[in-house]
């Protein structure tokens, strides 16, 4: 059942909103939170973060004109209210899925969406070279105005948007940045900064800052804020759901400013809908849900998830060993660590949005005799790349990196996918490199990771839930660089690295009744490789696939140097490698997204025919 | 001739200090700066920064017991007086030369260095790191007590040291942040963050400060330093050449200190010798020279660098197109575009140390219209990976990567080594991908990225001097994924990527005196592949390998890859990639370097040798 929305329903672009009374603003503000919730309640997605914003949303587009002037949405999780006050309506309810909406923002999918987004804390970097830009004469599509980036509290912990205002201040561009302060960002946000804005308003009710409106000519901080030191005029805080208020300011800042910016706004996360202002964090990523209770439609599991059996298995290992610590950058929720905080609140260290720090932090850790597991998803450890490379690999200290989402990981989309860290890892001098097949595999890696002290070793699984094997009471140490024949057959050999294993065994039975039952193997380990299994498969077999949820480069990469190296091509060996695809695969389910890269079982067995000859399906 | 140093040479570990009266501390600092000099001036290497520090680093040494408590220099270019007192000085002259010390600290020297460097802005992390884990009971070599980080008003613009600081003040574990502010990193340093340092003690002369040296209970910003802000006690500024203010300070810091302290000391860069105070950019880092004079001796170069050949190849391009731009990391010297500065002001911008953000914003302004050239050094990229591949290539915006030092880099080491970017760029969906074989590939490549406005393309070149060839008059504009055949032979043919080519003639020219004769061809491009070259040189050789200066899962993997899918390995063929080894190589000259990595010209011929069942020389 759609809620009505009579005045919402007069606005497809922004420049309609210019027909509006403040008053119908406001009112035109409340359909769309109303929207929002319907749209989600039917899609599942981020909620929270596009309810606090909502009156935002209106102000902005209200205020400045887009696709002109560029509103540039921080992570973009929260532009759901922005999407449908921007040509797609209509399209809501595609939302993050297969050839739908995407759940962030697009370039591609819309002019009003500038600058795309998903990692957190790039929007200052953007705005301010969409600012150079316009005023060296940069033409763009819809030409180039003003630049608002909306960045969130959790968001600007990250050492990206520090460097991005360092030099926005120094640069002295007209740019806006809207801080938009809710104290959340996927968990509460932590760190000196968090408690360094909420000083600013502590004392100060929203009702008190309405009263008192501030306005550029009022700046607040005597001493200058941290924002006013880095060169920015800082306006704030302001009720950033109090329209009466966010109107005249941002006309004012739109027909004044010279310089970089900063507004200061004061939203809270799931704001109007009772069940996420209650737990905004569970209400940050929902799946569909009932609007008149909140309760969402999830999908009965028949496993556990993989993160799930991540954590259990390192609080397992950890009551064992004191030394073990864990490092999560700002996602205690999603990689399981909320747990380990739980029991181990000194061992357990969430260091924000800051991948480079976090890093760092566990490499000196281990050199200061702990055990750190540093659990970022792998999308994300590319933030902290140069810290592997040169704080970790290079002095050969053991932290252990837990590589969460790793593979395709569906509706969060390209942005997110996991395809590239077994290349960016396995070619480090000195990196261990396993890939868990299912879920009793990740806790025999964990137990591995736990043990072995000398030097890093990382270990990938996927999102989502496990294969549903038993799982072993307590994960065994597994010797390192060593893989394992899963079925001894023929002809073909299929050598998997990770959870493909299940659809290679998918594929294996699909052969059978075509008389071919190939050898399957699982790797375990990218780096080292298991020399002697691998040209044992080589010798044995006609046909050697590989197989991994990778991109090019990584583990296929190093079976074909070794192959190479070794002699085995020079006599002809019918060697394949199947690895992600060379495009950007978009938002589906991860099945789905599995068939365009064409790793699924159907595709394996195709291959094994094609390869040899027969007819592929 | 050696420098007379009494007192210096009774010190030969740090403890030996706490013999001496402060007067002697002082005299010992100056002996040990005149020592620093003499030892420069043999070896090369890094000037101004140690220089900068040598009262300093009495002073911690003499208040502090290294190695229980751990001094970490961020950088550690500024070491070398370190090294003088932690039982190094006899070995100094070794300096930044194969099987000597290294120009920076590292692990594996010294038990004085707790955690090794050579990027910049890691030291706030590592410390805290330490911190943390003293607290937890971690047990390491030499014990855990204090730790101090010194870092740079440079370094500290990156965003890691924030992020740093901003886990740190949460934390509120005691530690000691020793703020060097000398107005420098390797050039001036930039940013907001630069200027308001500058505020900090601005009027206050360094003689007033020593006058009214501040204390733990002197705070003195009234409205709070931004590291204040942070959650540090902010003490300072002082004058970090004046060891009779510093002691006592220091000595109170370590007595009473609780939390997360930052010291604001200011230096000179190059303090204490005229041709380096003179010009402390140029003596950052310096050949051998002449102590009385300040002259280096500077080998006589047959060619230009590649450096200068992408600067002024950039400048004619962009005489040419206004539309062009140039995006530094604090590095304008580095990579040659001080010119591009020079000649286009507003089209030239050094965002600091801030490659996160540099990326990011070089994608705005490509979005914005512009053409912007990000030229960062490979081993810098690194610490803009994620925002490569979430910015730039997801959104395919034609961002121009010039990647300088790829391959090995000599005396700076494997901190510096550009080893991994062919593998990590040119497995993103998009990202064109260039290697030059010589100055005069250098031009046309720049010519290239300039032209090609589809996508990303980064094209990479090495340290150091050029080959020597004739340039052109103006770079030509190479088709997109087509290589060259240089020299058409037979049975064997050697495909390079990059600067190996001159070791691959070298090696064909002593081939052919056993009578063989290989073809060699340029790939040009990593990505995308020149398949039809490719395929033909296998399908008319015997025997094919490919070089890079790159980690395996690179250039050769992607050609592996090719042949693989393609079906070549299935009838056999003889093919061999030779990429750099698996092990972080030592510094020495780029030719031992190579030899190490057996990527010179007889290495090249024995392999070829080897292959074909030949005896290797």
């Amino acid at each position: 059942m759609k809620p009505q929305t009579p005045l919402l329903d007069q606005v497809t672009l922004p420049e309609d909103l210019k027909r509006f009374s403040d008053p119908e603003l406001a009112q035109i503000a409340d359909e769309l939170r109303v929207e929002t919730i319907s749209v989600v309640s039917e899609t599942g997605g981020h909620l929270g973060a596009g309810l606090g914003v909502v009156e935002l949303t209106v102000a902005l587009h209200a205020v400045f004109e887009a696709p002109r002037d560029k509103i540039i949405w921080d992570v973009g999780h929260q532009s759901y209210p922005h999407k449908i006050l921007t040509g797609r309506r209509a399209r809501m309810r595609s939302l993050r899925q297969q050839d739908g909406l995407s759940g962030f923002t697009k370039r591609s999918e819309s002019l009003f969406d500038p600058f795309g987004a998903a990692h957190s804390s790039t929007s200052i970097s953007a705005a301010l070279g969409f600012a150079v830009a316009r005023d060296l004469g940069g033409v763009c599509e819809g030409g180039l105005g003003d630049v608002v980036a909306v960045i969130g509290d959790g968001a600007i912990t990250a050492g990206m948007a520090y460097e991005a205002m360092n030099n926005a201040g120094h640069l002295k561009k007209r740019l806006f940045v809207v801080l938009n302060d809710n104290d959340m960002s996927i968990a509460p946000p932590v760190g000196a900064m968090r408690e360094y804005l909420a000083g600013l308003y502590e004392g100060d009710t929203l009702q008190g800052a309405a009263a008192q409106a501030p306005s550029l000519d009022a700046g607040r901080a005597a001493g200058g804020t941290v924002f006013e030191n880095l060169g920015f005029t800082y306006v704030g805080p302001i009720d950033g759901h109090n329209l009466a208020q966010m109107l005249p300011l941002l006309r004012e800042l739109k027909e004044r400013a010279t310089g970089p910016v900063l507004l200061h706004v004061v939203t809270q996360k799931g704001k109007g809908y009772k069940p996420a202002e209650a737990a905004p964090d569970k209400a940050h990523a929902t799946a569909k849900f009932d609007v008149s209770t909140g309760k969402q439609h999830k999908a009965q599991a028949n496993a556990p998830s993989y993160t799930a059996v991540f954590a259990q298995a390192l609080l397992q290992e950890a009551e064992a060993d004191s030394r073990i610590c864990a490092v999560t950058a700002a996602m205690p929720d999603g990689t399981g660590l909320n747990l380990f905080a739980e029991r181990f609140p000194s061992r357990c260290f969430d260091v924000a949005i800051a991948e480079q720090h976090g890093v760092t932090f566990a490499a000196a850790l281990a050199a200061g005799g702990m055990k750190p597991f540093c659990a970022i998803y792998s999308t994300f450890l590319q933030r902290g790349y140069d810290q592997v490379v040169h704080d970790v690999a290079i002095q050969r200290l053991p932290v252990r990196f837990a590589i969460d989402r790793a593979g395709l990981v569906g509706a969060d989309g390209a942005t997110h996918a996991g395809s590239f860290d077994i290349a960016f890892m396995a070619n480090l001098p000195g990196m261990v490199v396993m890939a868990a097949a299912d879920e009793a595999e990740l806790k025999h890696m964990v137990a591995t990771a736990a043990a072995y002290d000398e030097g890093p070793i990382a270990f990938r699984y996927p999102r989502g839930e496990a294969v549903g094997v038993e799982l072993p009471e307590r994960g065994r140490v597994l010797e390192i660089g060593k893989g394992r024949v899963v079925q001894a057959g023929a002809r073909v050999a299929l050598l998997s690295l990770g959870t493909r294993l299940e659809e290679v065994r998918r594929a294996a039975e699909r052969l059978a009744a075509r008389g071919i039952r190939p050898t399957i193997a699982d790797a375990r380990f990218a780096k080292p490789l298991d020399r002697e299994m691998i040209l044992d498969l080589a010798a044995r077999h006609e046909v050697l696939i590989t197989l991994e949820e990778g991109a090019v480069g990584g583990f296929g990469s190093h079976v074909a140097q070794l192959l190479a190296e070794e002699g085995v091509f020079d006599q002809g060996l019918t060697y394949r490698s199947m690895v992600l695809p060379d495009v950007f695969i978009d938002q589906a389910s991860p099945k789905a997204m599995y068939d365009v890269a064409a790793m699924n079982a159907e595709q394996i067995e195709a291959k094994v025919l094609d390869v040899l000859g027969g007819d592929p399906v």
